[in-house]
């Protein structure tokens, strides 16, 4: 049988605690939500949640990372708190086959950024706007189960230009009510790792009790679930190697 | 001084014949007015014009193809009459170099189909709707000059999933009053040659005389342009060739 | 418990029966080699092996198809005799979803060219060279428990320029003793599909026994196979839609 | 008549001053070579070059980065001592537009690390060996004039695995005399910028010189061109924006 897919949820979780109206659609707390859409596939475990508070290390040492295959990272009003020391653990995670996952506001947080080399910026407006979320790589693994769209009633808007380098597999792109349009599901690989950037989610609206939402999450975590067994390291950067003897032939 | 790059503007030409409706917006045809869109440029000479029922060869025979930087194409109701060895002779002057640009309901048209591969299909809907197309590349030669959007107050609406493979450099995406979305601005290399995909233009709304849609035109015609001095040829599709002398060394 | 991957194994099977020496490294045919290869994994079920000159439609009526995941495809000697209808069957099963994995020498097959756009063409040698495939994307699926590269002792040369669409993803880059690269492992999206093109292999080269090169294929079978659950249909090229109703809101 | 492409040559510069060897080889610096072969053509115009130990922002102040279209980098010994601050300035202007070459041991440069988002290590090895750049984008702006290789008699080796992200665009694959391939001229999309890594050069090895290498670096040039006229800004990175008026229709 094959093992589960150890999943790490991180979530910033201020907003949790010093919002009461945060705190009354998210009890107990984003990544509360989010791990509870995941304990729904047993082939999904949610080996830890962690948030920026827990420790120095933000719930996220060396030992936690190395036991995990995919993890999925919400920030928005503390980016600026994460240690560069976690960042750089996180990138070399993700060069070494760990998934990423980065939910809404996480698309300016340090992880991310690092990984993009670009800005990451982009436009957004809070207008309980309605949102269609297109398919456009329906034969994709992180689609698995839905229809054409997803429709979300009240959602903020996230607008182009979203500054990150075109993104390997386009898998959303969202229409707002208000004119806008938005590149919501993006793959990326990173050395051994695969990064996905799916834009849903907002600390007032209950985003991750949706069903299709969390749909997309399960599937993303099988998607981006580090490589079993390929021996490759690219533990060493820059590595000097003697000349590649040619086997003799017979 | 650089040479102009040659334009060979292509339409089907039929709704105009046809239908009155049409013949009031483009009394020139809707190749009369895509070529005066071009011809205000300078460093673009449109060589020639050509339609579907012009001859045998639709006006496109090897003496035109070859002397074609960029072929623009539109076409509608008759794809089917296109001629194979036609399409065959801008497959290969594409591949040879030739730049193409498909408009709007060319996306099913035979040469596009050819060299994408794929069913080419997508929704669509005629309710004169309100279309934004935004810039989602805004460093590439085909926006220059553009702003962040471009607005078209009445069109026909194209939806996805568009059977395409998915672009090499996606421009432009659409957003449409009625709740769909669409990748209108669409980059393919095929061979030595260049394709672009560009969505507006319908036969009964005047968006060829729309400046932002010209300036396109103009901008896609020098990106799309046959690359110049390369000798490279692909002529010969499977070339049997000697052990590659690997040069003394002194 | 998943399903088996339900594996379709084609070959034109001309040269075994024309060649004794061909014959000598293929008794049962580079069907029957690549089939053994599969079949040592309990989570792929070779559903059948066919053949140009099994019957009217090359052992690929549609019944096979429906029931086929992932097809694999040799071809060489007799590309041109392949029918029209197999080719627009397995061109419509791909953009549906089935997985294509084309080997050697089908560069050059109807399906293919058909799936790519291109002319498919490029350089051969037959030297019995030293290969050597170097991985360039190491966390992909499909070198899952391959090391750097993978060693080939006596191998048919092919170089660039290979005229493909350029990979979405590539994996592999070959050395090839006399001077000469190539793309050797390269993967695309077509509609709902994947196409992966492996290079390897060869009449007279015993390639699909080397142990390597069967992992490769059983990896490929896997990362191509058919998408489960995913309800989107392609069924319809171009499909009329009413006005999308956005729903009230609450 | 169109004004001339402003490129700014920067070089570490201390080999040269180090290495008699260097020295000999390179007289008026990396730099100084690089230039020389840029001047030659009409519409490229170095406006300056610049080295490491110039001044503290190492001759790349604002001033200079804001009236530069193009910046080539070459750097080896010194990484480290590139100030974090120019490093910044130069992502700012690669994201506004700014084209940036990157050389050979530039690779694990501090810009181009930044703007990859991964590690850039490679395999490397000392043995002055034959190479073969591939051409494998025929059509591309930076191959006009080559022939279908470019041949280096005595090179430093790189091999694969190059931890970079997949290229946009893959112009160049390298074989090397002892067994080994490298992806040798990527091109990425980073924001309005273009970034195009090209592998050969050494400070003891007399590549700057070549013809072909000088010829890539003058259409390298020509491709990565700020954009011209296009008035997008990416200088806000999270921009809030009021509802879209969507126009009245006539």
């Amino acid at each position: 049988m094959t093992k589960p897919i150890r999943v790490t949820v991180w979530n910033e979780g201020r907003h949790e605690k010093k919002s009461p109206e945060v705190a009354k659609v998210y009890p107990r707390g984003i990544h509360g939500a989010i791990a509870e859409g995941l304990r729904k596939c047993p082939d999904l475990e949610v080996v830890k949640t962690a948030t920026l508070d827990e420790d120095a290390e933000h719930g996220l040492p060396e030992e936690v990372l190395a036991k995990t295959d995919v993890l999925t990272w919400w920030g928005h009003m503390a980016h600026k708190d994460v240690s560069d020391a976690v960042v750089d653990r996180v990138q070399k995670h993700v060069l070494e086959g760990m998934g990423l996952i980065v939910l809404h506001s996480g698309h300016y947080s340090k992880p991310f950024r690092r990984l993009m080399g670009t800005g990451c910026g982009l436009k957004w407006r809070e207008a309980a706007e309605q949102e269609r979320l297109w398919v456009v790589r329906p034969g994709h693994p992180i689609v698995e189960g839905l229809g054409e769209y997803l429709e979300l009633a009240h959602t903020e808007m996230y607008g182009e230009f979203f500054d990150v380098p075109q993104p390997d597999e386009l898998i959303f792109i969202s229409w707002f009510e208000g004119g806008d349009v938005f590149r919501s599901g993006c793959c990326w690989d990173r050395g051994k790792g695969k990064v996905f950037y799916f834009r849903p989610g907002h600390e007032t609206f209950p985003i991750y009790y949706d069903a299709a939402v969390v749909r997309v999450l399960q599937n993303a975590c099988r998607w981006a679930a580090r490589p079993v067994g390929s021996p490759f390291s690219l533990a060493a950067p820059n590595v000097k190697v003697p000349l590649n003897p040619i086997p003799k032939k017979a």
